[in-house]
């Protein structure tokens, strides 16, 4: 039986590819959903994948996950500089969690260097454009039936 | 006629008892919701005891005890350091308003020690366990009727 | 036709009216959701006049307005302070963006003078009290049918 | 017979034009001097307009519109950012007082965010070109008359 | 027999109820005393009740409950702010300490936001006016006997 | 009957003379004290001149004056810039209070530019070596009488 | 021969007594000007008496003060926090120089807390109200003569 | 041919697999030079893998990268943190350039937070471990021939 | 023909000489004016060499000397530190601009270390004493003629 | 005749051994003065050795031992982060000075990292248990006799 | 058997005794080698001590001394205050460490009161000139053989 | 006989020419070095030019400079803005040095603003391209044979 993966993006990643194409590119989110649902199949993984604008609405997904999935990858967008909420979710579960960013983040503005989820996910994955879910993907296949070290 | 007292709790809340037992015990916040009943039948209180992970649900909340309630209690878990909205729903209504914090947040991180709702809540309660609850009930007891405070 | 403009308001706006008047007056929302059609129509526009307490509400609707409409005014309200979320979905639409403030945020608690909307927006205008609305309408008449200028 | 009305332009104003018109455009100061006049007997006002590089004079200019004017626009350019002594010029005289900045100060450099000005004015208006003059009149004009509030 | 508890009240709580009454009421620190010994009474408990407005006094109080008292109640007033050596004090002793204020202190000068004591303490009660005491006395009611968790 | 004045100096003050002549001169205490004794006779003035290296000694002597005194002149020496006590007790009574520095606090280091005191004083004489003492009585002399403002 | 001595006021001190008098009173500079003069008779001192809105203004006047006089008094208003230009002047010349502010700057906004002109200046006085100069007169009385000191 | 790809390591990871293994686990630098030659020789890459604790010879091989490889994975190490003569190298180069961590460093103390080579790497990838080096070439695989975009 | 270039000198620099000959030395402006004067010559440039207390004096200038020379040094004195008139003023004229200092800066105080001429100057000469400003006509020989680079 | 030199130990060291012994070991501060005495009997050193919780106690005995001692050796515990009596009091005495920490306070919370004591300290020994106050006293065997150094 | 100690000194000590010797002294390195191997082979401990002004070299011998020895001290010279490589290279070894700086860090700039190393090592010696060196070997004595502590 | 100077280059000047042309241009240091040379024989200057990434080697040379050159010209490159070692270098010799920077770092990333170096050079030469190096002899032309001022 295939393991649940969540994947989560969060506020405006569904504008991807219409949005500041010379940051993010013309890949649509459904481009990236697709391509996971490849990769995943070919890891034995099943992927939910979602998008949502609501801090609170990534709150529930990830408790959802905590329970029903085995790993979760997350790209908190905006949410990432802002949110404890989305820091403590992440603390309330046990599954081992992967921040992942399509812009180098680092290269950007000043507001987007700190991210509160980064302190409580297993690692960082950001820079690589859409490729990094699937790097990430790939890494959750190396820890999923281990549990979160503090 | 029972006084009508409005109970909000935060994001995250709803996972009581499961996350980070070694900080907040393994009491569930429906333990904390009847016990609050209880208490407040014997203060002739009847107690509206709610959570939400959205901000906004927050927000409308206190704009709804606002025009319904008597008195609020409020723990704004996470949206405590980062929600000026939520201190400005508070300011828009005229209730006694008191927060209260299951942990000693001050023994916590750095981000945690300020709180957006602490300076237009006519008190704080923090790291009392979820007795503070309780104790907020009663301090409320001898404000309800008199109007808050600037 | 009439061109299509939108008019967000963000949380705690719909207590306009009865909360703190002596720095928002007594008009409430509806009246100046009135006096902003009214204006409209005399500058041929549309106007679409909303209000949410929810951050990801806002976000919806300024993906929406980018599609559909040609001019965008908010009063995101204290979301200005904390929400990159809207920074990025502003920077997402390509229409013309005002923001505007009721009262003088300058004037005000030393949180509320940065705002996160500001630097993507065309323009702010604060402190005109709920003429600032109608000013924005003016100033994005001649603005609209104009692509936003980086 | 008309109100009298000030409006006084701080340093490098009088570049306007020839200056940076990436920012500013290429409309002089002459050419908003026209305009405001224009608009100004359309509101019944009668324009006093200004421009000094010397932050010494436009504080005589700001005490002397206290004795002589019904309201003052200013664009205190970059004397904005470091001026405590146009700050207190405003706090001394009681006639209501709009701030204008022809491009998006908070686009601009962070030194250009703050504002000695901001919290003495009315209001602000910024971002919106030379057409912030001319909002900022229609916003005088339902001003003058009535003693500027706190 | 009676569980002695220590009150211990900081610098310049000798003047509560001739100083600044619209912050602290016109109770006297004497009538605190007398309510703290009532409640105590009902509680089991034998109050020790002391103020000083010194700092190295306050220091030797907290080592005197720490041999001769089970719980702790402190009103570091002033010294809450600034005694890194109240700090020390309360963590070289085993007893539950609750740190009360009478007033709300992050509604007052951004320097009172910030107390050494609070980290060391099991909980802050802040706001209440003179019934903080009351409430600390029934939190210790729940803690006495049991050993401080760190 | 001549009016009580209190002059209070804090810690380190008894050294005067023999500390750091280069700074402070070679003039001691006592032969301030007797300065000052010979000036409040001109001045209908009977002088308390008092010093201690004890924060809160000079926190109980406050609290004397504001009972025992018409005014008060108090060189905090290092208490200013660490004792939040010292403005409370301040604040605590209503008689015109006068802060001296012997030296030029603002050409010294750092720390020493801040006072706790000052904001709560009338006003702040410093620089002008022990003359300042005078300077202040000089001062006091066209208050006592009045009550403080606040 | 009466000693010459230079009294220099900064901007909008020419609308004492006109404006904020619950901050500085009904006086007008004219009124401080002949005090001063009646003051300097008493004295053997001859006041020269100036205001001046410009900077550069105030720092020529240093510079004829530096040749010219005998002893500085400077209230440099709000330049006092803006300006090194007026920090260097003073240190380019050798006579003492006292600096005063009429009302307690150290009880008003953050950014008047720090002046330029203090680390330069012999002392300061400040709240004192219009008595300050008087005073300022006195201390010089001392000090003229002599060198000033680093 | 095999592309050459550079893997640079910086100071003290010659020491991995002895040092505090809870951070780092027990794989020493020689296990990752091989699993990383065993997966370039998938992807036909040819790696040349160093390290040194020499920041001037991590400068030297960047700039030899810069001339003879295709692409580079560097881990600075403690060099991430405060070189800027790193930074340059980079920006001297311009083949694309992976900064890989293998702890979160997020998640450790406040000054591993910071980067100076993340804001010119294309991305960066932590807290993966030592696979982080794999999906950094994984990453690299996508990329080497393109030119380094700003 | 001479290439037309002005040196402006900014506040106290009339006292050169003077005024703390330990960092400045004994030579006067004047001096430097024939210095720079002869040194023109030998360059085929004409000096117009001046020197003023007014910041807004300097403004005047620097747009004088953007449409009647081919090349302008600044000494901006205290200026450089607080002044973005300056900064703006040199960005609204397209010669090439050389900021000098006679002291080393960077040497002194920290408020001095910062000028908001540098940034927009082509480069800066410090702490080479009067030389500066011959090293600067030297380096804007091989200037002059060539549009000012952004 | 043996040299007198001073042992002061500031707030909390009197519970040294029953406080925290994982940070302070259980040696008492009955044993460190056994020590110490039994050393300074070997060095012909006569030791005063001391503890106050009193700032102020410590002020009086540093200018005790100003008069009456040839060393000091000082512990000034939490004094040390809060005290610039302590600082000006060390000043105020001509003997030379050594602090001494049991812990090593650079490994411990941020606020203990810096000491006012310190900068007027000749020297620090901090980290060595209390072999620090012997280690201390062969520094000072070389010391005493010698002026204390600026 | 005599016990390895390494001591290794940092950047510039090299120059020991030519430089700044108002601050070092006139004693050089070499007589403090000498000093050392005397006061070594009083403990029983070979002392191998060497100086380098390369941060990679230090790192180095850091490792080495790990491998080879029983206890170090350490001089980081300015490293102390930049390198987070010396305080990783620390971490990665499991001997005691102590850190020693012959001048007194805390009396200098203010950039060298942070040091890197302090955390990581055992304890802090600092001002007592070359004799700390000696100092540091005294306590090595009493640590060598145990664990380093966390 | 030609007297000695010592150029050194620090971090990634190596690289000039090759990297980033639109700051640095695309003369390489052979080409400053062979112009430096030039000028030198002009001067009766013999110049030892070299360039090293490793801030060590800087170090070496730095000293070496002290004993063997009459003057130093060095561009430290990214090391100006992390390296102690260097100013403390430069602090232990005792020519007099200059500060070179090719581009105006002023204008640049803030992190390029603030050198350690500086405080330590006679001067700084920034922003005038490899015309720097050029101006940096001339100066030093002047000052050797003369002992650096403090």
């Amino acid at each position: 039986m295939a393991i649940s993966i969540y994947i989560l993006n969060g506020p405006n990643l569904n504008r991807l590819g219409t949005r500041e194409p010379e940051i993010y590119g013309s890949t649509t989110l459904a481009d990236i959903e697709a391509e996971c649902a490849r990769r995943g199949d070919a890891l034995g993984m099943e992927i939910d994948f979602r998008q949502s604008n609501h801090e609170g609405m990534l709150v529930d997904w990830i408790h959802e996950a905590g329970d029903a999935a085995k790993g979760l990858i997350i790209n908190p967008g905006a949410y990432s500089h802002t949110s404890i909420a989305l820091h403590d979710a992440i603390q309330s579960v046990t599954l081992p969690v992967i921040e992942v960013h399509i812009s180098n983040i680092f290269a950007r503005e000043s507001f987007r260097h700190h991210s509160y989820v980064s302190p409580v996910a297993r690692g960082v994955i950001c820079g690589m454009g859409t490729l990094g879910y699937g790097l990430a993907l790939e890494a959750l296949a190396g820890m999923v039936g281990g549990a979160r070290s503090s």
